[in-house]
């Protein structure tokens, strides 16, 4: 105890303004980057601190300690009406709040698509469902829900209700479902096609008639998988005033606003959905499912906040999955390999509600005639209601379904004439100057090209695909090399609306924060917006603040995460609103200075003299100065909507190499290339990141992953991370990204799409290394040792004797 | 078990767009308000069914479940050093995450008044004090905390803390701490007197040598109050990012952000800062006081979430009390009873810390020389430190004191010249059409004297006085009628900055979200600026969802909740918000419809025709085509700053009866009626409730309510409510509020202040109601018995026989 002569003598001074933590050194780099772009570096990403440190804050670290819990009852049968349901143990469980049914809810419809609302009705997603079901339509349908106090009384609540059905024959795939005698799913949609389309260039018929052509055909199928975000659904509702606000795990919380709104049948501005940081999404969370029932719910407790938690095993089956399509692709070529004609025929399976729907399906179609031009293309594909759990958007929507067929079946091509993937590619792929009549979109660089042959030389291609040709073919353990290339584009438009709206707020410290309704689903979203917003106003990146969490009541409108379309589609608004927000700076700062607006810039948060480069006052003194004037006062702010009326092609490709054991019908990936031309780069390091996700997403596609169900009664069988066989770090080789940045002209910062791209390829570039290891061309997705063994059975690969 | 046919047949559809509750009733007649005018209703409070049902959220609500708590340590000395502080016990105790005392805070003072901020430094509030003080100036100072991981842990380990002083002398109000070889309380100002101003007008020293001038004299004091706010002082700190977030029980959330960046040392920008409900402030929540500890606790933990809740105990004496003040008021008098020259001297006794320090006490001499004006008048006003807690804003800023000395001296000369007290001041007041040469303030309408006569008539003043003086002088219960004025100004033009800026968007139902940085304590706030937005843009009340929680982040900036500001101050940033929102809706009219847009208007949410007036669209079509079309989408919205240049004079008066059981020495109020006009009222049913507020303050000051301190330590004797008499509604007769709604000229509603003005005039009416009653004159609030006896006693209106 050491007595003192004055209160501040020996005081030693913690720096208040630091957060003492090992990952300080690492931020700090970010922190000082100056005047140099933000845009093009890899900066840390915003959120990173807080990820790793277990403080970015998720929905249920935000949900009210007294909310009711929810728990859903589903279906013990695949198809069926419920007839009753007996809820008079549940209720008298203590704790047992209110058991709601299916003869409950309202009757009145609601669509779940994540799409863009249209005011034209023909263009509205199909609304196919009530909140909760008595037409169940799959085995995990939900016909019920039991609120509590506790999660455990929830629980035992809907462990004590029975139900009993009138059953009805079900069907697990599109053919069945489509057959004489099947039942109706949706009452809607007699015969089960939910849509059927057809597509027609030029006249295949007569196409197919010109002499010595050859008939190449295959059908290719990929199965049901599953997005296995980290984080499964789960919102929560309360009632404020004579309005709910949910809070959800998603990836479109504007979206989810008027979703709920429909499915209560009130005014979507008595809606208020707050999006926090969310466990991934992949598509799952571009669906509107949960948050209806769980509002709705919330209703008829008086407004009391209830939670909705789901299981994984619920989010298995009653969440979405990807659809499994069976592809016939038929091409008629000629001898030196061009096409005469093309057949595309597909059956996609919806499961049990629409959903996305036929969307996907049609976006396949569309995708898989472009990438190789031909002049006469016939196509027919079904979107087709089945017994199981219901398709959606997942990462790729409908381009990896598109690409292990129609890459596939370009290397089936190539082996039945004899052609080199690669060169067969680089000769027919989509030529330079390429116009799409109907997006607009151009192949500007030829991108196509450019990706195979960087790949290519980075790969080794050419090597190794000669030394796998000249490999024993004997040999128990072959490699075998693969390429795949794909095409996909940027956002929506013009199929629907593009719009987007940003709001920036100069802070006393010259800082600036950065509203947007584009969401953060961890993908980087955030990182990058702060990026494009650093460079657009003039401040360092580090002076950049983005409000991470949506709440419609104060989020600028945005459609939210998919389609890949954020990175392109916030840059817009970005730009437009730094500019409106530059406009009013400079304004004060003429104010200030005397200086002409022309004659004055924002430089790195530095308000300069353009004439001498002389700095005149920092963005800080202007903010304050500004706020606080007695003469002019204002709390500067900026906001807009930009409507995007262009879209963008993203090309790219997959290199893979695969060791087959062939005895053990087990493949593996022993390297993973992909190259995209996502346009400029915003932040390298994420883009990275974003390839390494989906190349183990398209692995999973490729080899492991696949939800099945039990034909007996369509009950899913592993619909649990035990027995789903996910792809992870294990399965993964080290995975590799390149990139060729040309600079997309009609984007505000040079990028377009890169989030789902990376999905596309790496899967049929697998089956055709695995093609050229064995010989044996495969037609289902995954290529599980299961399938390998029928397969290499049946073309005699393997026979009676193996190599034991 | 009814087996059904089809699975809506016979579904009863409960209408879950409603919340069943009985206040449902209530509310649905708001939502019927159609096209009548919103401002002028009675309409139910916006938050009335949350904050009834419990659904409110206040701070601790918001609170995550993990957060440490922060417990205090309080010095036990009014005055001296802390020379050592033994943390090893509280250390050991397990929970405990760390002890941070008065020898590890930052050396950077910080000021805590919640006032604009002013980028001149001669007019920025004084930095007085570090996060905790060594230099303890007042029993209760705070020197150290204790972080635990539960409250048990966090008060075990400050009563674990042992502490060793260097004791200074004390004192305990202003002349004390003035006298010579008294100890500096704060470094900068020796001798303690923290300012003093002078007010000069006319030539007071020749002034009193005309002849025959009759000498009026009274000093007029007041004890030390507190606002005794239902929800004691509370904030949590979590670090995000580089950045912290501290949600907390303010007023002004803006202010908060700015005074946290000071006392951290950091940017502004780098403090968020959030404000969901608050139970209530009273100015005491206008001193940031709790946020900038936490915050730093917080960088002191690793950013980990920490909470600061304050017990009563705690409120009472570590965050602010209203100034005691000592005024000596001297009249020179010609004989027909108009001034020839006043003087005005007073002492406020300021506490440890300048807090809002000697602004209030300039106000009350400012208010009081101004109300009856004087050709001569002298003033002196000194705020000088004491060794007792920091006085600070309290509803009414100096003018319950001033006016408890300036209209107590009223009836003091009405007294000794045998005036009536309603007459001499209706002669006297302030003329119709007077100018506040300094403000701009007019007096627009003849106020004081309308507000004066319309009271009088409605409270029978003349026949109850009349009687009054009538009754016996000897009786033991006896009755008096007192009458008291006042006026306010409304915020805080031209000392310091009005600025104020709004944001409103259009949802999809045609409905309006409004942001603002001025804030809901309780008053209401939140309904009238939702009134004054439904009448501004043209849209239903039940269409207005004002956004309640201030979020630094992306609230519009405000400076929040004092000077009775915010309803004139709000009104014209929505005023001109809302015809920003208004232009753009009309502009898309203009595209949608083809009609010009100066034949459009938006009345009660519809689309209108001005030339024969169809409604061409409702709100809600226009709202969701915009949107969602594919032509000209756009998210409208519109936001603005207003910067205030104008104040206005509001006034008003108050009307007590009283009757006085003599020899208990005890006054009871029996009636009291406020009359004010603050302009239009925008809400009469929450106006009325201002009013009866402002009484119940009144009347605690008038009658019981005073913190005491032990005069041998300093130590607060009395800091809880079993102890504190605080004015609860059993001490309330029914109060009366009347208003006359003179409209504002320079207001963009007609509306004036209201929020502080009924606390300024019952106490001095109720003081001239006893002095009628008993013919004794009364100098101390509070008038408690022991007052009543001393002075009765002192008059010989008791003495040694009482009435027993």
């Amino acid at each position: 105890m050491t007595p003192v002569s004055h209160p501040a003598a020996t005081i030693v001074e913690p720096d208040s303004a630091t957060i003492a933590h090992p990952l300080d050194a690492l931020y700090a780099e970010d922190l000082e980057s100056g005047d140099a772009p933000a845009v093009g570096q890899s900066v840390t990403r915003v959120d990173a601190r807080d990820k790793v440190l277990g403080r970015a804050k998720y929905t249920d670290d935000l949900c009210p300690r007294n909310a009711l819990w929810i728990k859903v009852m589903h279906s013990t049968i695949a198809h069926g009406y419920v007839t009753a349901i007996d809820t008079s143990y549940a209720e008298a469980i203590p704790g047992v709040v209110k058991v709601l049914t299916c003869f409950d809810v309202p009757d009145r419809p609601f669509p779940t698509a994540g799409h863009p609302w249209s005011t034209d009705p023909s263009h509205q997603d199909v609304s196919d469902r009530l909140l909760l079901n008595r037409h169940v339509r799959y085995w995990g349908d939900e016909i019920a829900v039991v609120v509590a106090e506790t999660e455990l009384a929830a629980k035992a609540g809907v462990a004590a209700l029975t139900a009993t059905y009138d059953e009805l024959p079900f069907a697990l795939n599109p053919l069945d479902s489509m057959a004489e005698g099947m039942a109706t799913i949706q009452e809607d949609y007699p015969g089960n096609v939910l849509a059927h389309s057809r597509l027609s260039v030029g006249n295949y018929a007569e196409a197919i008639k010109e002499p010595g052509l050859i008939k190449v055909e295959g059908t290719y199928d990929t199965g049901t998988v599953q997005h296995c975000h980290i984080e499964n659904a789960i919102c929560f509702a309360e009632a404020q005033g004579d309005r709910i606000t949910v809070t959800t795990s998603t990836q479109i919380p504007h979206i989810v606003r008027r979703v709920v709104g429909q499915a209560l049948g009130i005014g979507w501005g008595k809606v208020r959905v707050v999006k926090p940081y969310i466990g991934g999404g992949f598509g799952n969370k571009q669906d509107v499912l949960s948050e209806p029932l769980c509002a709705w719910v919330c209703l008829q407790v008086g407004g009391r906040a209830v939670k909705l938690d789901t299981t994984r095993e619920e989010t298995f089956v009653s969440q979405r999955v990807r659809h499994a399509m069976q592809i016939k692709v038929t091409s008629w070529l000629r001898p030196d390999g061009t096409f005469a004609a093309r057949k595309y025929e597909s059956y996609s399976d919806q499961g049990g509600y629409a959903s996305h729907g036929h969307s996907i399906a049609a976006k396949a179609m569309n995708c898989f005639h472009e990438l190789y031009q031909c002049p006469n293309v016939e196509g027919d594909t079904w979107t087709v209601y089945t017994n199981k759990p219901t398709s959606g958007a997942m990462r790729g929507y409908g381009i990896p379904q598109a690409m292990w067929a129609g890459e596939g079946h370009i290397d089936d091509i190539c082996r039945q004439f004899g052609f080199d993937p690669l060169d067969y590619r680089l000769k027919m792929i989509m030529a330079d100057g390429h116009v799409n009549k109907f997006s607009g979109n151009e192949n500007y660089f030829d991108s196509p090209r450019q990706t195979l042959l960087a790949g290519a030389e980075a790969f080794g291609f050419r090597q190794l695909h000669a030394e796998c040709e000249a490999q024993d073919p004997a040999a128990r353990i072959r490699r075998g090399a693969g390429v795949a290339s794909f095409w996909y584009n940027t956002g929506v438009w013009p199929i629907a609306l593009e719009s987007s709206a940003s709001r920036m707020v100069l802070n006393e410290d010259g800082s600036v924060s950065l509203s947007l309704g584009e969401t953060e689903i961890g993908q980087g979203g955030d990182t990058v917006f702060s990026q494009m917003t650093a460079d657009a106003v003039g401040v360092p990146f580090s002076d950049v603040h983005v409000v991470s969490t949506q709440d419609t009541d104060v989020a600028p409108f945005g459609t939210g995460a998919y389609a890949s379309r954020q990175t392109y589609v916030a840059g817009f608004t970005i730009r437009q609103t730094a500019n409106l927000l530059r406009e009013k700076i400079l304004a004060h700062a003429h104010e200030l200075t005397n200086m002409p607006v022309a004659q004055l810039d924002l430089v790195g948060g530095r308000i300069v003299r353009t004439t001498d480069g002389r700095e005149l006052m920092t963005l800080k003194e202007l903010a304050t100065e500004v706020l606080y004037s007695m003469k002019h006062s204002e709390h500067i702010a900026a906001e807009s909507t930009y409507q995007i009326k262009t879209n963008a092609y993203s090309f790219g490709c997959s290199f893979a190499e695969v060791e087959v054991d062939v005895d053990l019908c087990q493949a593996r990936v022993v390297r993973l290339l992909n190259v995209h031309d996502c346009g400029t780069l915003i932040n390298p390091a994420l883009a990275e990141g974003q390839v390494h996700g989906g190349q183990s997403m398209s692995i999973g596609l490729a080899l492991q992953e696949e939800l099945l169900f039990d034909p007996r009664n369509g009950k899913p069988l592993n619909n649990n991370l035990l027995d789903y066989k996910l792809c992870t770090t294990v399965d993964h080789p080290d995975l590799e990204a390149m990139f060729i940045e040309n600079p997309e002209p009609t984007s505000a910062f040079g990028t377009k799409a890169l989030g789902e791209p990376p999905t596309c390829s790496p899967a049929p570039a697998i089956r055709n290394a695995i093609l050229q290891a064995t010989g044996v061309p495969l037609y289902h997705a995954p290529m599980t040792p299961h399938q390998l063994f029928a397969r290499f059975t049946e073309t005699g690969l393997i026979g009676e004797s193996l190599h034991v």
